[in-house]
């Protein structure tokens, strides 16, 4: 399968995010990425480094002020006396709603509360241009799949379903897979995304939560006890014209293939009644038994399983590299969801 | 005057809190009391320890869900594995409305992120005991003035003005104002609360934000480019029968004693066209030149004049103590305005 990965993604390298009160090494490294990408090599699969995408198809899904203080906002923060080499925001608009009266801060401290989540998606000097390259790539095999592949892959990392339209959050800062949908609906009116990380797709739920075009589904740890905590639970549905576009199939901490397949063809199900056209796959491997994380208990069968059951869709599909951390059988899962994929 | 305060309120003592990426030393000391206390008990006021208030005043303005959270989440951290000694959010509903679609989270995690705006609210083993005791105060003062005493003085600390009925924020956890507002109510029609404290009062305005029977007025540094960034703007007025009834007066920073008194006389000028009956201050110190928070230039001669204001409106009021940081002045600009408030 054609793959798109740029060693400038690598660049983005932050030593550690804050949890628990503490500062950890952050579990969302480079080697991540070079793991995923020798897997694939070895596998026999074509890597080739995406041309610079379009800046209107990031534009078309993010919102402008949170684009600027991606890109310009670590230097100004760098400017606060005393402050921290990463961004790490302190203060957030907690319970407010968007577009709710009250101003937005010209303060990169409350730009920074305002445009993240959590504290797991620091940002660096270098952050830019690997978050930049990681949209690369997602534009890159997007476009190939509306041009007429039949799929495409996109390594991307950093990832994105975290990422809301102006909001970055859990390791995700562009939404890879929202962008790769929003180039697959040039083409196809009606487009799903299907979200088989380990986390729920909360920034690409947020992205697509009042649009009918594009429906939204994540099979997840119940975040009751997982994050984001804050989404992914069964009872949202999408609202004003997205109202039935989202499918939230949250299962219990420790589930294993069955329940994930299970869940997956409810998903599956709803794809068709929606009558969707094409398909981003947000490709997280993190619900693996063997993940750091350790929240689901999904095997290298059962990743074979997914694959093979979401190929049989037989519909243009861009898969979206999403979680997945570092164990020694990182790469092999993902190299068996290709194949799982392609096995028709 | 009578002035209430309780020693149990030392018992929360964070020695730190994540700011601009880095933890620092913690500036609501306990010595911040002790010095406002002193300086309270040289010039000759009368001091007493208030009684265990009745938990419905508290549960009047404040969440039962949060409520549990402040009184037990500590024991509920600790046990996490790695967890810090004192509670640090992470993770927020940012941007999401409350009471949207989305459950409420069972891991402690997840509700120190929903409960808590900022890293500037950390929770210890003795922290409840001490916001506890300082609400008590705030009661005390309440309701020796509601039931007819002209006016009384909490020295509540940690202070309160910051904290939502269901969020803490910037030292804040029971919105000491707020009660003693809620209690004038039992009494009077229409209270208001005037908030002098150099940061905006956001809780206190979100606790009221809907209702029309309490006003709020906050005269506070430009949140733009200051704490807390995402409430203190001019356009926030209230909302649904509390249209109206908040007034946001924020000052350029550096501004000093006309800038404030002119602000002050528009907020007082609301507070008569509200025809509010009963007065609460929430009476920061922290506008003062010499304060470490360095946003405004307020000097003594100014909350000498600031207190007089409030004096001449001859109203039943309640003083209840906000910020104001270590500085060789604190106890001294505290004395100096109860002495203008009294100087009728």
């Amino acid at each position: 399968m054609q793959v798109y990965f740029s060693d400038v993604q690598l660049r983005h390298a932050p030593h550690e995010f804050l949890v628990r009160g503490r500062w950890q090494p952050c579990p969302e490294k480079p080697e991540r990425a070079t793991a995923l990408k020798s897997a694939l090599e070895s596998a026999g699969h074509a890597i080739a480094t995406p041309k610079r995408g379009d800046d209107t198809h990031i534009a078309a899904v993010h919102d402008g002020r949170y684009l600027a203080f991606l890109e310009s906002g670590h230097e100004r923060w760098r400017a606060l006396p005393g402050a921290s080499e990463l961004i790490v925001p302190n203060i957030h608009p907690n319970g407010r709603p968007r577009g709710h009266l009250g101003g937005y801060p010209q303060s990169v401290v409350g730009q920074a509360g305002y445009h993240m989540a959590d504290t797991a998606c620091p940002l660096g000097a270098e952050s830019w241009k690997a978050i930049r390259a990681s949209a690369d790539c997602a534009i890159a095999a997007a476009l190939m799949v509306r041009d007429g592949a039949p799929a495409a892959y996109a390594l991307c990392r950093p990832p994105g379903h975290h990422a809301f339209a102006d909001m970055a959050g859990g390791f995700c800062y562009l939404n890879n897979s929202g962008i790769a949908a929003q180039i697959l609906r040039g083409k196809h009116d009606r487009v799903a995304i299907v979200d088989v990380d380990l986390h729920h797709g909360n920034g690409t739920q947020g992205m697509f939560y009042n649009r009918g075009d594009v429906l939204t589904v994540s099979v997840h740890a119940d975040p009751a006890n997982f994050y984001p905590f804050f989404w992914g639970y069964a009872d949202e549905a999408g609202e004003g014209d997205g109202l039935g576009a989202n499918l939230n199939l949250p299962l219990p901490l420790g589930a294993g293939d069955d329940d994930f397949l299970a869940a997956l063809e409810i998903g599956l199900r709803k794809v068709d009644d929606f009558g969707a056209e094409a398909i981003v796959v947000a490709l997280g491997l993190d619900a693996f038994a063997g993940d750091p994380f350790a929240g689901l208990k999904v095997t290298e069968a059962g990743f074979r399983a997914i694959a093979s059951r979401l190929g049989r869709l037989q519909k243009p599909t861009v898969l979206v590299q999403e979680g997945g951390y570092l164990c020694p059988e990182l790469g092999g899962n993902l190299v068996v969801f290709l194949e799982g994929f392609d096995a028709l």
